[in-house]
C-alpha cells in the first residue's frame, strides 16, 4: 500500500516506522522546520513492543512532491494543526483515498471529513503512550487498549475500514475494528477532560486528584457538564447518564492509573502548546452553539489557556 | 490602656509592639505551641517604619491568665481561627471593652458581633504589609493606606471609635476613622478575590494576570459574581456596578502593584493553611444562602483548597 502519515511527532513516528518496517510505500510529513534534521533520518521506536528501525521513501514538509496514488492517510499532528494539514491532504486524496484521523479529542474528525468527505475519513482511538526521545525516535511507554478504528458516519464499507485495522494490526501495532469508534472516542474526551487539565494545573496525579474532595468535585462537574452537552447534540456516549459514568471511572479507570501525571503537565512544563481546545475548550464552543452554560469546563479551559502563555511567556506584560 | 492583641502573627506582633511602647498595658495570646518560644521574649518590627521592641505585660495561649479589666482587644487571627477566639474573647470582654476585628476577608466581623454583641464590636480595614521573619519578628514592607476603623452596625458612639483610631495612630501605625469601613473592607475583599487565588494557582504576578486574555475574564467572572452577591445581601459596595469596579480595578489599582505575587502564592508555597473560605469561599456561602449560582468562585475556591492540601499533603492517597 501506498501511504502517507501526516505529522512525525510521537505517534506519527510510531505508525510510519512500524508501516514502512512492514513492506508498504510509506511517505512522512513534518513540519518545515524538521524537515532539514529528518529527511534522511532513520525512524527509530524503542519501548515495550521492542527495536524497530526504518528508513521512509520520503520526509517532506509538504504533500507537493508525493506523486503516487495514495491509499491511507493517517493524520496524526496536534489537534490545533488539523485545519492546516487536511488543506493539504485534500489535494492528495484520491477516489479510492481514506485517510485515519488518529487524533486526541473532538472536532479533528468533524473538520476533516466536513474538508473531504464522510466517504474518505475514518476514525481511530489511539491510547497507546509513546515519547518523542529526540525528532524521529519515540519510545513506547505503555499500551491501555488496541488502536480502535471505525466510521462514525456509517457510509464506508466495512470491508475497507477492516482492510486498514489489519494494515495497522500486520504492522505490530495492536488494532482492531470498532462500529463504536465515535463512543470509543468520546471515553477517551470524557477521561481526558476530567483529568489532564486539573492534573496540568495542580500539578498532581490522577491518584491525587481522585484522593481530594474537592478535585472530585470539579471532576465531576466536568464530567456533568459533558452530558449535558452531548445529550443537546444527540452525540452517543457509552453511558446512560453522569453517575454510571463516574461509577465506572472512579472505579476502574483511575485505580490502574494513579499514579500516572498527564501529558499535558509535562507539556506544559516544557512550554509546548495545549489541545485545550479539543477538549475542554470543545465542550465550551459546543455548550455555546446550543446556548447552554458549562461554567467548570470554561474557567478550566481559561486557566490552561493562562498557565500555558505564562509558561511560553506568550503575553503582552 | 489596657490592651489585649490576639494573635501574634504578622499583623498583631506589629500592634502589639507599636501599642506596648507607646506605653500601654499589653497582653498577647499566641497559639499553644508558639508560647513557650513568646512568652519572655522581646518583640521586634522592623521596615518602613524604622526599628522598634517592646517586652509585652505577658504573652498567654489563653485569656484565663488576664485578670486586668481590658479596654480594647485586638483580633488577628487568621479568618480559620475567628470562631475558636472569639469564644475565648467573650470571657474578658466587660462592659466598656471594644473588640477590633482586624482580620482580612468576610465573615469576621460578623461572627465576632453575633457572639459579643455590635456594641462592643469595631472593624479595621488593614492594608499594610508585614512579614513574619521568626516569631516575635516582624517586618513592616509596605504601607497602602491607614488602617480604616469604624462601626459598621452605627450603634457604637463616634467618639469611642475615635478613641480606638487614635490609640492605633498614637502608637504609630498611620490609622483614621472610617464611617464606611465595611465597604472599606468590601474592597479589600473584591480586590483580594480577584486576584490572590488566581495569582496562587498561576504563581504569577498581579501584573501577568491582568495581561492575559483569559485570566481577566475569570477576573471579571469573579468580580460580576461578588456584584450579583452582594446586591442580594443588600451589602453596599463603593461601586455602582461590576463595569465601574472593573474600570478602577485594571486602570487604578493593578497598575502600581503589578510585580506583587499576592501573599496566598507564597502562603501555598510554604504549606500554610490559606484563607479563602474568608474570601472566594464566602462567595460561595453567600450565594448559597440566597440560592444563587457563583460557579466561578466555587470552581476556584476548589481548585485553592486543593492546591492547599496537596502542599501540606493533607488528603487520604
Amino acid at each position: 500500500m501506498k501511504i502517507v502519515v501526516f505529522g512525525l511527532g510521537a505517534l506519527g513516528t510510531a505508525f510510519a516506522t512500524f508501516l514502512k518496517e512492514s513492506g508498504h510505500t510509506v511517505y512522512g510529513i513534518t513540519k518545515i522546520e524538521y524537515e532539514p534534521l529528518l529527511k534522511n533520518k532513520t525512524l527509530k521506536v524503542s519501548g515495550i513492543w521492542g527495536n524497530h528501525e526504518a528508513k521512509l521513501d520520503g520526509i517532506y514538509s509538504s504533500v507537493e512532491k508525493i506523486k503516487d496514488d495514495i491509499d491511507v492517510v493517517f493524520l496524526t499532528v496536534k489537534s490545533y494543526d488539523t485545519e492546516k494539514a487536511v488543506q493539504q491532504i485534500k489535494s492528495i486524496v484520491g477516489e479510492n483515498t481514506l485517510v485515519v484521523v488518529a487524533q486526541n479529542g473532538y472536532g479533528n474528525y468533524e473538520t476533516v471529513s466536513s474538508v473531504i468527505g464522510k466517504e474518505h475519513t475514518l476514525l481511530a482511538r489511539v491510547i497507546f503512550g509513546s515519547k518523542v526521545i529526540k525528532p524521529g525516535e519515540v519510545e513506547i511507554t505503555v499500551n491501555a487498549d488496541d488502536v480502535r478504528i471505525g466510521d462514525p458516519s456509517k457510509t464506508i464499507p466495512e470491508e475497507k475500514i477492516l482492510k486498514v485495522a489489519c494494515l495497522i494490526k500486520h504492522s505490530g501495532i495492536p488494532a482492531s475494528y470498532d462500529p463504536d469508534v465515535y463512543k470509543t472516542l468520546w471515553d477517551k474526551i470524557l477521561y481526558n477532560c476530567a483529568l489532564n487539565p486539573l492534573g496540568a494545573l495542580l500539578e498532581c496525579s490522577y491518584g491525587t486528584l481522585a484522593s481530594i474532595e474537592e478535585t472530585r468535585e470539579v471532576m465531576d462537574s466536568i464530567i456533568d457538564e459533558i452530558f449535558l452537552v452531548t445529550e443537546k447534540h444527540n452525540i452517543q456516549l457509552n453511558w446512560e447518564n453522569p453517575q454510571e459514568y463516574k461509577k465506572h471511572f472512579y472505579e476502574n479507570l483511575i485505580p490502574p492509573t494513579k499514579e500516572h501525571f498527564p501529558s499535558m503537565y509535562h507539556d506544559i512544563k516544557a512550554g509546548k502548546k495545549i489541545e485545550i481546545d479539543a477538549l475542554n475548550g470543545a465542550i465550551v464552543r459546543l455548550a455555546k452553539e446550543k446556548g447552554l452554560k458549562v461554567p467548570t469546563n470554561e474557567t478550566i479551559t481559561k486557566l490552561i489557556k493562562a498557565k500555558e502563555k505564562i509558561k511560553r511567556g506568550k503575553f503582552k506584560r
